[in-house]
This record gives structure tokens, C-alpha cells and sequence, in this order.
């Protein structure tokens, strides 16, 4: 059974916590036992786990400037000038999906484990993000 | 229910678009609501989404080159001389499988995000990838 | 159906082969055709596959520091002074599980690919890794 999350992001480095959505997907798929997928529709996005604070989403944005940085040459933009080659590359390196484990009908999360949604693109986007809920 | 995808390899850097392969497994087997989970067996190649264009391809080849490059000490290669120590750790920081809704019969991916695998092994291979389906 | 593994941690830089207790899991479940994810619960940790020997596991910690280093500022102190903010970050982008498989009863892993648990915290910690086998 899938649910969609929709939202609109502010773009480049917009980090959104997206766990009430999730669990309320799973909650209302009835499944006591089984598997959650949080999957972003769209290739400059991604999603993983995160504890949700300001100081680690200032610290993931960091990382990702760091390791795929906004100033040196992508090949992208050879083809298209929407200049987010470095979009696609951050999104493609963490991943457009994670799979939780529900146990007694809840996702199977650390307290201090949520997750989120990373927006890399360079503009705003509507989001589309759909749980797709397995089991019984 | 399972399917192989089977391809040869060139060797590093070469990606390839593996959609519609995953795409035929989802249709085979006739589930209109659950989940796919594309996996590479081995350890030296990844998979993940990205637009599928040359561009691209060359910028998540940088990037790899980037973070993990081929001209400094690996480990690895006290043990072994395959010489293909940044291929491993390539391959296990992307990680070998990428998990996607199936909605109403259909992969729940955007018009620009491909399924893609990543050859990260110095020589060519020949890889196998196991599509599994779950769901009614 | 799922099942708990668990362990005790040596702190930063522990990496353990976990393929057996998810392994015994699945063979528990009787699931003959699925998947099965393996999920660490706490964002300090991840899950991912590597050929489990010395030299790549010390390329792995090798990996973490040079991309996410320890001597740099982490926002993630400013407000909490556990001095963890690499471990974080380093987990978010491997991720906190893999899904796998599980073709004719059996994960469908290669002979040279285990199922690994990065250890990322400061400081030893008791994990609850949830394998998760849905299927039939």
C-alpha cells in the first residue's frame, strides 16, 4: 500500500524532517509487520536517516559542499545549463530511498533517528515522495 | 519473485542504464503494488539512480575519482594485488542496491532518474543483478 | 517476520561482519523468495556490504576520516557537546540499511560480500541491528 508526501523545498540545502508523514502512512496501512520504502521521485534529491537538528543539518550541507562542491567543472553542464550538476551527483552518492523495518506497527527508528529529506537542487521543487508499505 | 539481469562489463567507470531490464522483471511479475530491490551480487560494482546522460556519467566518474583516489595507499593491497582497493570502498559507501516502489504495475521513478550500475572493479566483469518483487 | 541482532561496539571505527546473525534470520523466517533488510537503529551507526578483511575494513576507516575528518567544525557541537558530529554525518551519507534478496531461501550475496555494521560514535555502544524478512 503507498502513500505519497508531497511538499515544495526552498531548494539547494533544504533539509526536511518527513518521519510524521511516514509514520502516518504506515499507521494507516494497517501493517503490523513488514517493511517501509521512503523513495523520492526525481534525481537531485535524496533521502536518509538523520538525528534533525540545526546544527547537523548545517553540518550535512557542509559535507556536501565540501565533498561535490558548487565550483568546479561538471560535464552536465556541457548538455544543459540548469547548472545542478552537482546536484545529481550528491543525490546519486546518498541515494533516492531507505527502507525502514516495521515491528508491532511501528517504524523501527531511533529517538533520535529521523528521516529526512535532502534537497540538493538549486531551485525550489515540489516534491514527491512516496511510502510504499509491504507486509501484514 | 526474482529475475537476473546479466551484463558484461568494461570495467572502471563504466555505467549502465539498467531500467528497462528492471522495468520487464516488475511486468513479469504481474505485482501492481509493492516493492523492487535491484541488487549487484559482488562487492566492486553500486547501484543507484541518476540521469542518465554522458554528462553525468563522466561527473559521478570525477566525483568517485575525487573521493576516493586511485593514486593513494590502500590496505588492500598488503593481501591482495588486484589493486582494486578504491573500487571496494567506492562500492560499499554508494552501496549495492536501491530499493523502488512498484505503483498500479509501474516503477515509482521520475521521467529523468534511471537505475543505474556503477562498475567500480578495475577489469571488466561479468555482473549479475537480482531484481526481487514483493508485493500482490 | 524479524529478528534482533545484538552487539556491543568497540566505538569509532568498529566494523563488524554481521552476515551470519542475518543469515540465521532468514533461515529462521522460512522465507524461501523475498527480501530481508538489515537495519541499524541510532544514527551513529550503517549498514552496507564489503569483502571482510583487515585491509579493506582499515581503507573504510581510512575513507570516513579523510572525506569527513575529525578535526574540522561541526555545527552539531555548538549545541551538544558529545563531540560526534563526524559520526553523524559520516552515517547519514553510507546510510542505516541494505536490502537484500533472498532467492531459493538464501541471501543472494556473493561469496566475497559480507553484510557490515560501521560503527561511527566516539565511544562503545550497545546496537539493535532489525532484520527485517518479508516474502513467502
Amino acid at each position: 500500500m503507498s502513500a505519497e508526501i508531497k511538499l515544495r523545498t526552498k531548494g539547494e540545502g533544504d533539509v526536511r524532517d518527513i518521519t510524521a508523514d511516514a509514520a502516518k502512512a504506515v499507521s494507516d496501512s494497517k501493517v503490523k509487520d513488514g517493511i517501509a520504502t521512503i523513495f523520492v521521485v526525481g534525481s537531485t534529491a535524496a533521502i536518509t536517516t538523520l538525528e534533525f537538528e540545526p546544527g547537523l543539518v548545517a553540518d550535512m550541507r557542509g559535507a556536501a559542499e565540501r565533498l561535490f562542491p558548487k565550483g568546479i567543472e561538471y560535464e552536465h553542464h556541457r548538455r544543459w545549463d540548469d547548472g545542478n550538476g552537482r546536484s545529481h551527483v550528491r543525490a546519486a552518492f546518498v541515494g533516492p530511498s531507505v527502507t525502514i523495518p516495521i515491528v508491532k506497527g511501528r517504524l523501527a527508528l531511533g529517538t533520535w533517528q529521523q528521516i529526512i529529506l535532502l534537497e540538493y537542487d538549486v531551485r525550489p521543487r515540489e516534491r514527491t515522495v512516496v511510502v510504499q508499505v509491504v507486509g501484514r
